[in-house]
């Protein structure tokens, strides 16, 4: 708190705060659905915050985008349709946009005033992509448009807000919406989401999620993303109905960067992709102790900080 | 800035600020060389704090420890006799004493009251380390010390706070400080270091440090620790004399880890080991792109912020 | 949040926050009553903190200690017998003994912890009051203190901390207890308080505390506390049961000053005295439109901001 | 730091942190002199922010304006001519104007943006101020249009930012302002102005003002502002060439007040006004004490903290 007038204060655990000090206030407007805020940073550059939750960078977004986009794409191997739902930023569709076997990428965002500030502010986060000729972007609710899929994608991507409690994204990490989700992969699909943070004090919205997509996928495998801005690992995930462990050997997958996927790549590589699917003990271990299942009915419910529940 | 009255304020760059909130204060005191303060929170447990920099949490040391002494270790492959640096918790020495191929394990802190602050306070972090019968404590220079060793040793491990002015690490990230730690290893020697933050804004200081242990070891691999408490991922690093590249297959460590080192591990196994070696893109190209080289007579000079250096 | 490592905090209201920033902290105990924390600051010196309320400052104590006591001692005239309820710094009955009509001082505060941290810690507070053969120190509750008292005193003083829920102040500000006080004054004895901040936002608790004492006292008069380490204005009061406006005529009281009263005091001349009786309308429009009373079946109930009840 | 995720950080200290907790953001724009920021906040309305110093709040500006303007006014007796420099938000107008002895009211201030800022945010400070047809306003700098003031004021108000290094104000606090200020006034017109805060702690800079004024003024009397918002009391100062000492006797203003001022008054009655001109001991022995005098070509340095100056 040093050289700012302005702060953006966010929760890690209630008893964790992280300040973003802001030089100038870039957009601050309620939508329909969220509250945006777009400032500029001195070490960060521009911060996009929505509802008071960072959710990018100038600086690390390559970090975030690659590790949830690009994991996946390699899994499905030579993905041609890809839906990405919520990224409102327009970065996970940019990555998606790198494979010359993309030929329909969907977006699906329900908030249209967040995407056009996003458009109007951080052109270096999309670079272009909503103007491929390949992008269908929708301003719709997610889960309405997954019961309405026919042909079946090969990769989704979840981008979503946290599941603050009565935020736009509640009913996007529940038992339902990954049974829709994997109703629009066909059994071949790849799935990826931002699953909550990693750090063991709030471990316990991802081991919960992590649970619940298993009793769907069957095959799920967490890994971390580890952006600065978000003041602790993120944890994301991949998910299939057929294995998808030891799928991302580098001898496998350098050629396939090398011969479909437009660059440069600033965080992910073959040997960085295979690397972030070793998941450490700990973590496997919340996992397999999680004995809650997130549905409609019993939805995440997490107040300010993301995964933070006391005595959890 | 929830749930607390108390909050350590610690500066992850001028403008962005981790608040650290305390729920007791358990110890505050002034040495000679640094200010000490244990702290307990809710979230992470236990917190230390040396002249208000976080060295670790209760809740997530686990991960820096044995991030930072497994992969030397490992690299190492039968090691015997360690030297830590630094170190003050006693969480180094527990993880190199997990080696039962360790014979002779060396601990040098300069700060004697640091190191009996935390094995009066901080006893879940030596878990018996110090009372162990290879251990030998000293509580002298590290500079010195590494003058007048006879013996090399097979692996040494530099847990130092961060270089801040006039802080008692300044000379332990220059050229002369790794030049006296080569010659203490001989040339199969491995060395492990903290060398600073690792995320895009604050980059700087750990690619010179890197840029600098590469002129005296030529074998140097860059690696992240991904604990929370930092606020961001740290920059790790092994160096050695002799080529370290793929030296962690997991073929090779899987039966060692079975063999030689008593468990559990919380955050290393064979695999995590191997992904942390994959050095993303853009922490090389800072590397490369980098051309300081600390010495003895320009030593890094960071302020509040560790690796912060406007206009860097 | 500038040049500190150490911050406490303190919620003027939930939306208006004071970061008191510390170089030391010399003591942080929980007693059996609070949590006491005194630490050394760059601006204010040394500040004192019960349940992280801040209670005073060295630079300016003076001005609470002062504006608390000496108007109360002026309007009783030449006062001999004095009670102070709570005060643990003992700078109330450092006030008090200034007098030299004074032949009593009680003091009664329930924590021995925190008087005797005070006495080590805060001594520029008490300057040896604690060893004028005319005080009485008693360790025990100010309730049944006052139901105890048999000859009536000239003034009694209430230094609470504020009424706090399950706080040890919380039975100090209702009707019963202005009635034991209003006991142990008789009918020419006059009483002073600190009683909540003053600031149109959070005037709630001391219009409703005065409003209260109307009933008991009859005659009451609201004045302001302008120290600074509050963060905003606090409001004091005094009360008798005979009149009190235009006590304070500087042509009465100068002479008294200087006949009587060992100095120098900083803060309070005859004319300031006068100054502050001088109440403010919004402040009488704020205790006229208040229509609740404090009683020990319905007492204040704050939870941390002293004051703030939201849509008060 | 409760309940809101936007805070503006305001030094009140550099050990002293006040943070304004915001709701929304109505307004944040750079202008040609400053940065304006205006958000609404839970307890105490809308604020307005120049430069990230608070400037005023809905709450208590009555409290800033009343004691900024009255106590001159009723030191003039009859002003008829009235001169504001700076107050951009309208307020000083608005008190001034509810004199019906005033028949001019001439305002500049220098930042045509921020007044315009203020008409179509905080109507509530002007009150239609800006409407009267006694009004003349303009955007200019207040130095230049002193010096071409050919009819003198009865009363000129100094309603200035903190002089902050290289901020719009920084020549509005020295001797050549104050003499240019007499200059327009004549020998009985009455000054007056916002001059730094007033706590022991940041005493110097009010101090080192009213030193300086004195050289110009001869009869100057300084004065405390206790609205809540700016943390900690500021000083307020009147000043003119004739003996203002005894002129607010309740006597002689409350028939004006009653007969030349609409109402109603929320901060200011005749005995308050009294009240507030009793200068407490140690800030006369401040201002005794002083031995610096600001001039245009020595003015105030501050750079974040207003009064702040470490050892002064």
């Amino acid at each position: 708190m040093e050289d700012a007038g302005i702060w953006l204060r966010e929760l890690i655990t209630p008893y964790d705060v992280y300040l973003h000090g802001a030089s100038e206030i870039l957009l601050w407007r309620r939508t329909e659905f969220q509250e945006i805020c777009i400032v500029q940073t001195e070490a960060f550059g521009k911060k996009l915050f929505l509802d008071g939750i960072v959710q990018s960078s100038e600086a690390d977004e390559f970090i975030y985008h690659e590790a949830l986009v690009q994991p996946a794409m390699l899994t499905a191997g030579m993905p041609r349709r890809v839906l990405v739902l919520g990224g409102g930023e327009g970065a996970c569709l940019r990555e998606v946009l790198r494979w010359d076997t993309v030929t329909e990428a969907v977006m699906i965002d329900i908030d249209a005033e967040v995407v056009s500030a996003c458009r109007a502010h951080l052109p270096e986060w999309s670079q272009g992509a909503f103007h491929d000729p390949r992008v269908q972007l929708l301003h719709t609710d997610a889960v309405q448009y997954l019961e309405h899929v026919r042909e079946p994608f090969d990769v989704i991507i979840s981008d979503m807000t946290d599941p603050v409690e009565d935020g736009p994204s509640t009913f996007c990490f529940t038992r339902e919406y990954f049974r829709r989700v994997q109703a629009a992969l066909g059994d071949h699909g790849v799935f990826a989401l931002q699953a909550g943070p990693l750090s063991p004090p709030e471990i316990s919205l991802h081991a919960k999620v992590l649970r619940t997509m298993e009793l769907e996928f069957g095959h799920v495998q967490a890994y971390p993303c580890n952006a600065a801005v978000y003041g602790r690992p993120l944890g994301f995930a991949v998910a299939s109905r057929t294995p998808i462990h030891a799928r991302l050997d580098p001898e496998r997958t350098a050629p396939v960067l090398d011969a479909h996927v437009r660059g440069p790549l600033r965080y992910i590589d073959a040997h960085v992709a295979r690397g972030l699917m070793a998941t450490p003990p700990f973590v496997r271990a919340a996992i397999d102790a999680s004995d809650v299942v997130y549905t409609d009915a019993v939805p995440p419910r997490t107040a300010h900080a993301a995964g933070w529940e006391a005595g959890a």
